[in-house]
């Protein structure tokens, strides 16, 4: 990235898709990153802000003034325009907004109105509207007409005089009806619409239930304000199975490209959890200080018990917290659920206790130590399935998100089954 | 499900769309989905077996004949149809192939040539495909006269004379251009498409990155052979984010609907692999059963620092298998990953360490204690950042999908160097 290279990485860079360049902003780190934005500045591609992390995208407005942003701004979609200023500070907000021609300010404005991850916000504006009355000669004519239309219209949509939605007809319809038939005869009178203040999540439910490629989006009385397009709802889609996977993990969205006290300060919090669980488990193994006296087997062979309920728990754990999020797994068939589960723990836990228990008695030449830790796995191993099922589904009846706490608690469990059993039914035999 | 109430039943259900339909088929245990689908044969919506898990959707056709599937079938897109009878036993798939048409029995055999997760597998063959040299007029009045043609076509396909795609035209700028206009004044010449033979997953990345709504795909000379749709993509999309979700808590697809005894076996897979490590650990606890035998405190507090390490190593593993995934972690800014992680480890370890010592000296009154956990806890967490960065991209680099096995080798080694550290310490410093 020497000075006199900046011509060379310039052309190279420009001749990137929106999605490369992104990238190899994300991959460079910070003083690099200035330097290229700097080199780039008119070649940067609009789209490109779209696809960087929060994290970054902060950092690369930082070194473009309000005139490059209102430009770029102009260029996206309402709905991408709005969630890049929506990331400036407060004063620069005003000054690219004051940049922007009336009509397009007006569009960001009120698209801001509507709070992040609602359908309001998600929407695009621009759209065909066709008063109910007309032919389809006269939407043709009218499409020929206007300059300002998108190529990615696929649906024209009908309102009444009020401007409340009334129907849509898919472009391809339209395009096989010939142009004196009117338009009412064609349209689609029920079709799928969401409120402007809707979830972004249910949104994608929608899409992904009836299979639509558009969506339009109604006020509170019913008229049409703009259009859900389904290249948005895929980065809904994977926005969200990119936070339900994180979170599952114990750390939160942009972690990667936060810096390091921030993502220190963060995790904290769940190792502190963490923490308290270990301690709680310890405070079991204590209550047994005498027996672990008297047989060090005990300390050697004890975490293979708590190890082994808890992978069996996070399974189930898993498959349960999936279940719920898909709604697969409801009131209706819960109770058949954990049977099955319970089922699934108890066969493991037999074939693992027989495993280990001829382990014990090879490694150690003492058959009742080997029936002890048996005992222990089969009693872990369902109580794994129980509380991997149970858990997820008390968490989901009190409204607490199952995908982010349930792990934590099943490990809490099976630690404790697990020491509590081992070595309490070691105190009992072997003492 | 009494049967007098057959007649409500099927109303209830019949009135359902196809997504509710399956909902309810998978909720109910087996012998009432068979009465279920026995009441609704006719009603049965046919997109509803696409909805359907493998599992149900197996137990479904198995109360259905040849004509009823067929029938369905014929409902449904190619790729649809195709995906639905690969279920059936190659009898009866003859059957039902022989129940269809003539011109869709060619369409469903030639889509079953191609493997499941393939482009040619997604895509369907009903599409708009015109020559090179007609003007908007001539299309339009080919879409008028063509009866066959779906709703949902979104752009039209050009090609030359020996069928190879010569770039495609949206619908929106088809009907805003004037009938006189040649095609070829209007096309996209550059459109991105895919080989028949490609692996759906990079299928669903094209469609991201581009933000697609429809993509041509081309056989080997480049001819035109059909196009693969966004809502087939979200399918995939999810499928994939379902997939690794489940793959990280160490389960299959399809578990929550599989028999007992078949999910068990597939868990126990995970469950060997993990003996095999904790077992590991063991042998690493079993070397210090002096140290152990002399201060039992050791064998109380030894899980604390070993799980620690395991919840520090995951939350670095998750964000590390993530960005990989997305691309985001890359050869080029591997090295800053695993400096960040590494500060982060060093930062947190200090953090508990002190948490944990001041604990330790509050609970056993031995400073000397207290110290020795404190600096295990930060080699250990130290440990879990390096495992958990160095791991998965060693894995990736090898070929082997990182989201499936990191984890365990992880917890391999945070149990293993956390046993280690603080035993090893502890004899060294305490005996």
């Amino acid at each position: 990235l020497a000075d006199d290279q900046a011509e060379d990485v310039r052309s190279l860079l420009a001749g990137l898709s929106a999605t490369g360049q992104a990238e190899i902003l994300e991959q460079v780190a910070e003083p690099e990153r200035d330097k290229l934005v700097a080199i780039l500045k008119k070649d940067l591609d609009p789209e490109t802000l779209i696809e960087l992390d929060e994290e970054i995208l902060e950092d690369v407005l930082d070194q473009l003034d309000s005139k490059d942003i209102a430009a770029a701004a102009r260029e996206l979609e309402t709905d991408d325009a709005a969630a890049i200023i929506e990331e400036l500070p407060e004063q620069e907000r005003q000054e690219v907004l004051a940049e922007l021609p009336a009509a397009e300010r007006a569009e960001i404005e009120s698209a801001l109105a509507y709070p992040e991850g609602t359908a309001g916000r998600l929407m695009q504006r621009s759209l065909v509207k066709i008063p109910d009355g007309w032919t389809v000669g006269e939407v043709i004519d009218h499409c020929r007409e206007a300059t300002d239309l998108p190529d990615d219209v696929y649906d024209i949509f009908v309102v009444d005089p009020e401007g409340r939605l009334r129907g849509s007809v898919p472009l391809g319809r339209m395009l096989r009806t010939k142009r004196p038939v009117p338009i009412a005869d064609i349209v689609d009178p029920d079709i799928p619409s969401v409120p402007a203040s809707a979830d972004q999540v249910e949104v994608a439910h929608l899409f992904r239930d009836k299979n639509l490629v558009s969506c339009p989006v109604v006020d509170v009385r019913g008229r049409l304000e703009g259009v859900i397009m389904v290249d948005d709802v895929v980065d809904v889609i994977d926005e969200e199975a990119e936070e339900d996977i994180l979170r599952m993990g114990g750390v939160g969205i942009d972690d990667m490209h936060a810096p390091p006290v921030r993502t220190a300060r963060l995790r904290a919090v769940w190792l502190t959890v963490n923490l308290a669980t270990a301690i709680l488990a310890s405070l079991v193994i204590g209550q047994f200080e005498g027996a672990i006296e008297k047989i060090v087997a005990l300390a050697v062979l004890m975490p293979i018990v708590a190890s082994m309920g808890g992978n069996a728990g996070t399974q189930t754990v898993t498959v349960a917290v999936r279940a719920l999020a898909t709604g697969q797994l409801t009131a209706a068939n819960a109770l058949r659920f954990i049977a099955k589960e319970a089922a699934v723990g108890g066969l493991n836990g037999m074939i693992f206790a027989l495993l280990m228990g001829a382990a014990v008695v090879g490694w150690y030449g003492d058959w009742r130590l080997g029936a002890v830790i048996a005992a222990a796995m089969i009693c872990n191993l369902i109580a794994a399935a129980l509380a991997g099922t149970l858990i997820p589904l008390s968490l989901q009846k009190f409204g607490v998100d199952p995908a982010v706490s349930s792990t934590v608690f099943l490990t809490t469990v099976t630690d404790v089954i697990g020491f509590l059993a081992f070595l309490g039914l070691a105190t009992v035999f072997l003492l």
